[in-house]
């Protein structure tokens, strides 16, 4: 089976949900700034959040499918399953918006991007599993400390909102910062920590 | 005619299809997880039902494409055909939620599932009637068991929801149950019951 | 430039306002059968004509760039222009279902697929113009008999609907025949009436 | 790495984005043709100004790929951050319809062009980073004298909006003013400027 139109569908998925967020930013009442600001303003925030993880997850999609030549129906079942857990995106960011980050939608956020993760480890295992003991993607991944990190951090960030201080903000403060990490951990470091994540990985 | 384009074109409408649901999903009033469950509970069952559904023809679609060469017109329209039914499903999926799963859009619900199906097998017949005799599609369709099984399960469903014990909820229970098990049918076995199915259509 | 981008570009917009349109079916408010006919029955029947239309529109378009190799500038835009068009069919169809068929969104929704019609017959004169004296598109295309006649049938249409009998709906039923009559000529004759139009129009 | 899945997903989000700001149309209350104009008579001037400027960005981007054969991290980041630009001019389009073309929408809608602008330049400078010193990009760009005009116009649309003539909606006026001549700047001139742009800037 070819690559090509698993990879078509998942672009348009993508894309899709990439740009419906668009849709759940509530056009402002008024006319000032004051008014966008007031309607618009964090929405925008989680807005950007969510579209970096959808561009995070499309690039690293891509990227793992030029190391694929066949997909199986285990493939095309593991493939669904992360872009389900991804159209649900912008169903939790808007909810988050919407309740001005309040704990549970936070948490939910959180388990969403968790779901995610674990989704396109999935993905990722039943690929490696596929192409056998020669596995090309296996040996690229390498130990893969960055995606084995990921969900510790999205655990820490849902723990930190069920948990931390239920007085102030400061739970919900800490569960977006640990999310915008994890964001910035996969796109800055392309090169630099990158490197030094796979160095470090590469004695066994 | 060449097949990317008709394959193209279907991948982009089942991509649309399946994450415009998530459009139907409405964001919950308060910013409790109760409210969460209240309000999208059972939307999500029904989400994640039609999401599987799409998947299975995206899934059809594109393994019998790949034993397709040429496209027709009238292979055109029949695929067309198919689209239309599975566009109506975001909106038969919303009823259903909408009104809790009452009778009549859980009928209506299986009728759209029940359409697909038909338009499915009506695209499917033109393809191997457009091949001819040595119809290589004819061939790995072999008796087809399983999609006709698929047609006569939700039609079990549908009079259940019309006719089983109209004072409780037995009778929706119960076609609901038939969607979900055509649906398992043609997720779970994708080895075991296919090769069962094949072996046991084999001998003619 | 190539032509593959161009219709990956069309096939996602055809395939956007195909789906988008299920958006404008209202879910109905209650749970029974009659609830279903009074709030979707009619829409229904405009989403099945508009979706009838983009799917012609796919087709030709479809046939049409199979003998384009190169794409200017002018056939961009020219095809932008068909789209633009082709985009507003969401919108002229949902207006005319929400007023229950009306005369003004009747004749509304035929100046759009006639604006549309324009925008098909531009952009093929822009590829033969491109294509030089020796143009395939020109051959294949011949006498056109059938694109020349539908915006007759379109005006026709549209005259109906603003000039005859005000009183009752005699206009409107007899627009939405016109423009049905054309959606059916499209579709139907694939063989028949297209051989007899061509070989009509074969003669010079 | 391919540069036709970079393509294909810009293709998808660009198609989506001028297909949903139809989304935005407001359906007519009435049935009239006044009620038609009343409400949409507006929105639609600035639908098909939004469309435009989508369907010139896809056209530049879909030429300025022809020149790019590896595509690097920075260019997907690049790339998205485009389409992240774009992809709020729906928002923007339909806040400053809904306003009915106040000053601080106007604004906002003309920092929404500049942005974009900005960020095409970006992409079009890492791309040209990235092919070295004999980059066919930066040759075929040229001074790139209209895309460094673009920015100007926009500002000046922007400051005129927010100072001149805070009384009358003269600064409006010449806001918008100002957007579409950039945009006419970049369809009408395919030959003429163009060429004369070219040989203006081709001398160094």
């Amino acid at each position: 089976m070819r690559t090509s139109r698993l990879e078509a569908f998942s672009d348009g998925v993508l894309a899709i949900i990439i740009t419906i967020m668009v849709l759940e930013l509530k056009v402002p009442e008024g006319h000032t700034f004051a008014d966008l600001r007031h309607t618009a303003g964090k929405a925008l925030l989680s807005y950007v959040l969510s579209f970096v993880y959808v561009g995070i997850y499309w690039n690293n999609h891509h990227h793992m499918f030029q190391l694929v030549r066949q997909v199986s129906g285990g493939v095309l079942w593991a493939n669904l399953g992360l872009l389900f857990w991804l159209s649900l995106l912008p169903f939790t960011t808007a909810w988050m918006d919407e309740t001005d980050y309040a704990r549970t939608p936070v948490v939910i956020y959180g388990v969403n991007l968790l779901a995610a993760a674990l989704a396109y480890f999935v993905l990722q295992r039943v690929i490696i599993h596929g192409q056998g003991p020669e596995s090309q993607l296996r040996q690229a991944v390498g130990r893969d400390l960055k995606g084995k990190l990921s969900p510790l951090f999205y655990s820490a960030g849902i723990l930190s909102a069920l948990f931390v201080s239920t007085h102030d903000r400061l739970g919900v403060v800490l569960a977006i910062g640990c999310y915008v990490l994890v964001a910035l951990s996969w796109i800055v470091p392309d090169r630099r920590i990158d490197r030094a994540v796979r160095d470090f990985g590469s004695p066994d």
